[in-house]
Parts: C-alpha cells; sequence; structure tokens
C-alpha cells in the first residue's frame, strides 16, 4: 500500500493530473504557474468552497472518491445557482503524509465525475502536507451572455419554486450516526437521480449526503427561463430562503403542501432514527410527535442539500427539474419577525447551519 | 478579547468584507454565491496555493496580517509569473474557534495590503471551523491581449534572468529559527522594497520570508518585453530553473559572478546562524566552510522568495527589475546528469524543497 509520505510532490501529481477533465474552456491546463480559461462572455463567474475532515465530512464513511464528489458538486451548485454553466476547478488539497494514495487517487477520479455531467475542468491545484484533509475548490462558470440571477432580485407576486431534494442529506447524516446504514458505500458511483433507484431507500438518502448530485442544468434552465432570484440550498432551506428574503426586500411563504412528499419519503428513515435515539414512550417506539419533528427539521433546516431555490414571475412556465413550493410577498405581508412563512406562520423549527453556532 | 466561536459566520463576514479590496475588475463582490469578475480579453488567469499552520507558518512568529500578505503576494506571484496582471481573488479559510477576531481581521488587512500594489480585488470566499489554521487563495489575472508566458519557451541562446530577492526568505526563516531576531513583526507593514531600508538589515530578511513582495509589476514587464519563458521561484532557483528547463527541453547555465552581490548580502546572517547551532571549530566559531555553504543553500535552493526567474532572446534589453544571472543552453551541451549548472558545473547544494519529503 502506498502512502502519500512515500513519493515527491512531482510524483504524486503524475498520479493525479492524468485523471483529471481538462474541459472545453482550458487553453493551457495543468503543469505551469497557472492556467488559462477562455471567458468568450467577456465576464466569468467564481466562487469557493471548503471541506474540513470531521467537519464537512469522515473518512471512515467517506472514500477519497466520495469527497472529491462531494467538493466538486457542491462548488458546480455555486456556480449553477448564478445562472452560469460551470466551466472549470481548481483544487487545494492538504493531505496527511500517512494518507494511502489511493484516496487521493480516488479523489481525482471524485472530481472527475462530478464535473462530468456538464463538462467542466480541473485545471489546477496545490498540494500541501498537514495533520487532516481539507479540499478547497474554487470554480468558474460561463455566463453565455446572460445576466448573473442574484440574490436581490425577488419580487413580490413571483413564485418561489425549488430543484433538487429536501432533507435527504441531514436524513443520510443522520441515518450513518445512528449506525442504521454502513458507510462508505460501493466503490462503483451510485446515482441518486432520476434513472437508478437503488435497492434500499436509506441508501438514497446516506448517497445523497455523501455524494449530492445538484440539478446543475436546472441553474442554467431557470436563467434562461426567467428567473428573479436564485441560490443554492446549502445551509437548510429556511435559512436560505431567508438569505432570498433579506437581499431582496421581500418576504417568501413557503406552501406546506408542496412538501408532504418530502415528508413520506423521509417518514420511515425518521421513525428508525428516533428509535435509535431511544425517544418516545418505552416499549411502544417513537411517537408520532418525535417523527414528524424529525422530518420537519430535515426538510426546512437541513443543510447540504445543493438544492437551487428561485423565483419566477407569476404565470412563468416552470422549466423541467423545478416545482412552485411557494411565493413572494411584501415585506410587510405577514409577522414582522419572520423573513420567511410557512403556510403564513413563523416556523417552528429552528432555521438551519451555521458553521461557528450549534 | 473576542473569539471566533463568539460569533456566527455572518457576524464574521460583516466585520472582514469591509476591509477587502473591491478590485476594478469586479463586476459582482461578496455576497452572492458567486462572484462576477470581467475579462475583456476573451481569457483569464488562475491559480491556487494554500498555507497550512505549522507548515507554511507559525502563529508565534506571523500575525494575521503577515499570513495575509504572504498568502496574497505568493499566489499574485503566480500570476505575474504568467505574465498577467492580477485582477482579483477568492479565500477559504479554516480557523480554530478558539482563534482571536482580531486575527482573522488582520488577515483580511494582509490580503487587501497584499492586493492594493496591482489593485486585485478580494471579491469571496468560504469559512469553515477546524482545528488548525489553513488559509487557502485562488488568484485571477488578465492577460491584456498578450501570450501567456509558459515554461517551455526557452530557447537555446536566450539569457536567463531574475528579479525579487534570493535566499532572504530562507535567511529569514533561519534568523528567527536561531531566535536571532523577535517575530512577530511590528504591526504596520514593513516594506522591503526600495525607498524604505529597515534599520536592522536581518529584520529586512525576516520581513521577506513573514511578508514577501514578490516583484508584480515586472512580471508584465518581462512578458511585454518578449519573455520566452517564465515562474514563480517558490520552490528554490535550482529546483524552479530546472522545471523551466526540462519544460522546454533545455539546460539553463547560471552564472555564480551573478550572485556574489546576494552571498555578501547574506552573510552576516550565514556566521550568526552558523554560530548559534554550534557549527565550526569550538572557540574559533564557525569556519569559512560552514558560512559559504549556508549562505550557497539559501541562495540556490531557498523557498518561498516568490522572485521570478524568465528566459528573454539575447540581446533583450531587460525590463526594470531584471538582471541577468544565466544563459540557455541546448539540452547536450553539459553534464547529462543535470538540468541546471552554476558556471557550467552540478551544483554541490541539494536542489530545494519538497513538500512531501525531506
Amino acid at each position: 500500500m502506498t502512502l502519500v509520505r512515500d513519493l515527491s510532490e512531482e510524483q504524486i501529481l503524475d498520479r493525479i493530473v492524468p485523471l483529471l477533465p481538462r474541459g472545453s474552456s482550458t487553453l493551457v491546463g495543468p503543469g505551469d504557474d497557472a492556467a488559462v480559461l477562455a471567458a468568450p462572455d467577456g465576464r466569468y463567474v467564481v466562487s469557493t468552497d471548503v471541506l474540513v475532515e470531521d467537519r464537512h465530512f469522515r473518512t471512515r464513511w467517506s472514500t477519497g472518491y466520495d469527497v472529491g464528489r462531494r467538493a466538486a458538486a457542491q462548488n458546480l451548485a455555486d456556480v449553477a445557482a448564478m445562472g452560469a454553466r460551470p466551466t472549470a476547478l481548481v483544487t487545494s488539497l492538504v493531505v496527511p503524509g500517512e494518507t494511502e494514495l489511493d484516496w487521493v487517487t480516488g479523489l481525482a477520479r471524485g472530481l472527475a465525475d462530478g464535473c462530468a455531467p456538464v463538462g467542466a475542468g480541473a485545471v489546477g491545484g496545490d498540494l500541501a502536507g498537514g495533520p487532516l484533509l481539507v479540499v478547497s475548490i474554487t470554480v468558474h462558470g460561463d455566463l453565455e451572455g446572460r445576466a448573473p440571477v442574484l440574490r436581490s432580485g425577488a419580487r413580490p407576486g413571483d413564485v418561489v419554486a425549488h430543484a433538487g431534494v429536501r432533507g435527504w442529506s441531514a436524513a443520510g447524516l443522520a441515518l450513518l450516526e445512528a449506525g442504521l446504514v454502513r458507510a462508505p458505500l460501493a466503490a462503483v458511483p451510485l446515482e441518486v437521480a432520476d434513472g437508478v433507484v437503488l435497492e434500499d431507500a436509506w441508501e438514497r438518502l446516506v448517497a445523497a449526503h455523501l455524494r449530492p448530485d445538484p440539478p446543475l442544468a436546472a441553474g442554467t434552465a431557470a436563467a434562461v427561463a426567467g428567473a428573479t432570484a436564485m441560490l443554492d440550498v446549502s445551509d437548510g432551506l429556511l435559512r436560505d430562503a431567508g438569505r432570498v428574503a433579506r437581499a431582496s426586500g421581500v418576504r417568501i411563504d413557503l406552501d406546506p403542501a408542496a412538501f408532504a412528499a418530502d415528508r413520506d419519503t423521509l417518514r420511515s428513515a425518521a421513525r428508525a432514527v428516533a428509535a435509535a435515539a431511544g425517544l418516545g414512550d418505552p416499549g411502544w417506539g417513537p411517537g408520532r410527535a418525535d417523527i414528524d419533528g424529525l422530518t420537519d427539521t430535515w426538510v426546512w433546516s437541513g443543510g447540504e442539500d445543493h438544492g437551487l431555490l428561485a423565483t419566477f414571475p407569476a404565470g412563468t412556465a416552470l422549466p423541467a427539474g423545478w416545482s412552485a413550493v411557494g411565493r413572494v410577498l411584501e415585506a410587510g405581508e405577514s409577522a414582522p419577525a419572520a423573513r420567511v412563512t410557512i403556510g403564513g406562520a413563523a416556523p417552528a423549527v429552528t432555521p438551519g447551519w451555521d458553521h461557528f453556532r450549534a
């Protein structure tokens, strides 16, 4: 078994670089001081995100491949959320010397598979030693002549729509933490998108956590269809909807009926997690309140789903992958303390994930 | 004293973002899913670099300001080494909760001061908790209509030239490690460029290590003057000259006389470091061989100076900041084992820094 510390930096790069996709926008790829990318639009979109071992992933659950897929996905989703087409990413990797080389080459394969659906390139990076794994990615995109779709463009009367899964990542994490699903998942890519249904529905939730599959094409489709605001839902639906509402100076009212199917999907996982946690009436299993509370928390406040939330002018035919989940109101139209309401009422669950506070 | 863990992520960003320069190429700055940058040239340059606590810096020597300056400098140097004008950077910061907020705002100020000489913007980032400080930066640049200057363009007959300091960073680190210079340096920016001479010459070497000041303008000037190859010297002159030589399929012969002034500059520091290490004849202090050995190692193999090495067609009037240090030979013109020679002979010192091997 080869460890990272057995090789020089250049030897490691020699193993990684051939695994990475070049991408169609790449004029100069890895190997020089910098890459050169095409920007036919005369503008480009840039976003960066970092994954830290034991904060954002655990090596006992996530393979290098999983972390690569996830790092690519969450960065590409930020570009898609601007209405842009992702073109290329660069990666800074901090890696302990005792890491297996296979973990690092797996990461490269995961990045490559994460980029494949949109044809983005992996055009450069930096490699450093350190006491734990840190994967920092910066991603770029092409607006293809369109205006960027910001968070600030929602207008009263707009329809609020969502693309992607809701609460799956949080439910998958809870299943892992409760020991109810084995991880790491199989080395072959597990698709959580349409077309492939895993045997075990819980495993789909775990896959959504370990290898999120954001609806990237839905981002550009929304921009083409005239979305007025859009963002990547990474910190929970309520928190991220609140960001659109604040940036746009509006209120957002979510329709609870639009989330009924999500709650049905997640209920069996919630029942099992609640039972494993010893909630509810001993001898009778978890009560309905515990189970509903868990599903609600996952759906409304679960982070890292990397779906897209957008607003569209009323009457817009929503593009494929999008469904209406609420509407945009005047800032004064509901309780002043709540930027986001559910069926007109202030949410009963906590708003979502903060990186420094519980 | 406010610690990072006392604040939410949004509160921390509220303190940092106002300190960051917008930059003239920025169309959409921090606060959305991604930034939008102008690329009037239809292309842009991208590079990424990561700094890890206790690998690339120590908090007992480096303030947050120093780390910000250094992180900006070494990234901007990669863009300059392509012959491009640096335009904007994004930052991923991993920070322990017990870090003082002042360290983080200092980092932002250091980034801002590092960007100021070229007017680059700091247009976005990501913030995560973790057990140690990690600063990952991705930087972008504008080629202004010129071809990128790659490592692969050196041709036999070209002049080899260098801009910036040589061996200062390694000497500064050695002075710090030997306890011969106090750190951290004063909170006010210490300039190591022309115009300001610190009282203590050793402190200039330490400043070059803690707050490198790469010759960014010399990069674009070299491209305009017709440089055939160029790179940022981050891993030592011999190792990086070897990269140009390999990529270009040539040999590089460095002229030892061109480095005599560097060795004079560093000799007093080398004498003190050698004495502190107990080298040489006890009672007589370090011998000449120890001192010359140290200065040679610093000059030829010292990393992190972030000078620029370039090749120019013979007869080119070298732009400001550049001096001739050698020449490009046919691949067969010297000992076949050495891609880089010094005065025609294979170097006697080790080639430089590798991130995973000593």
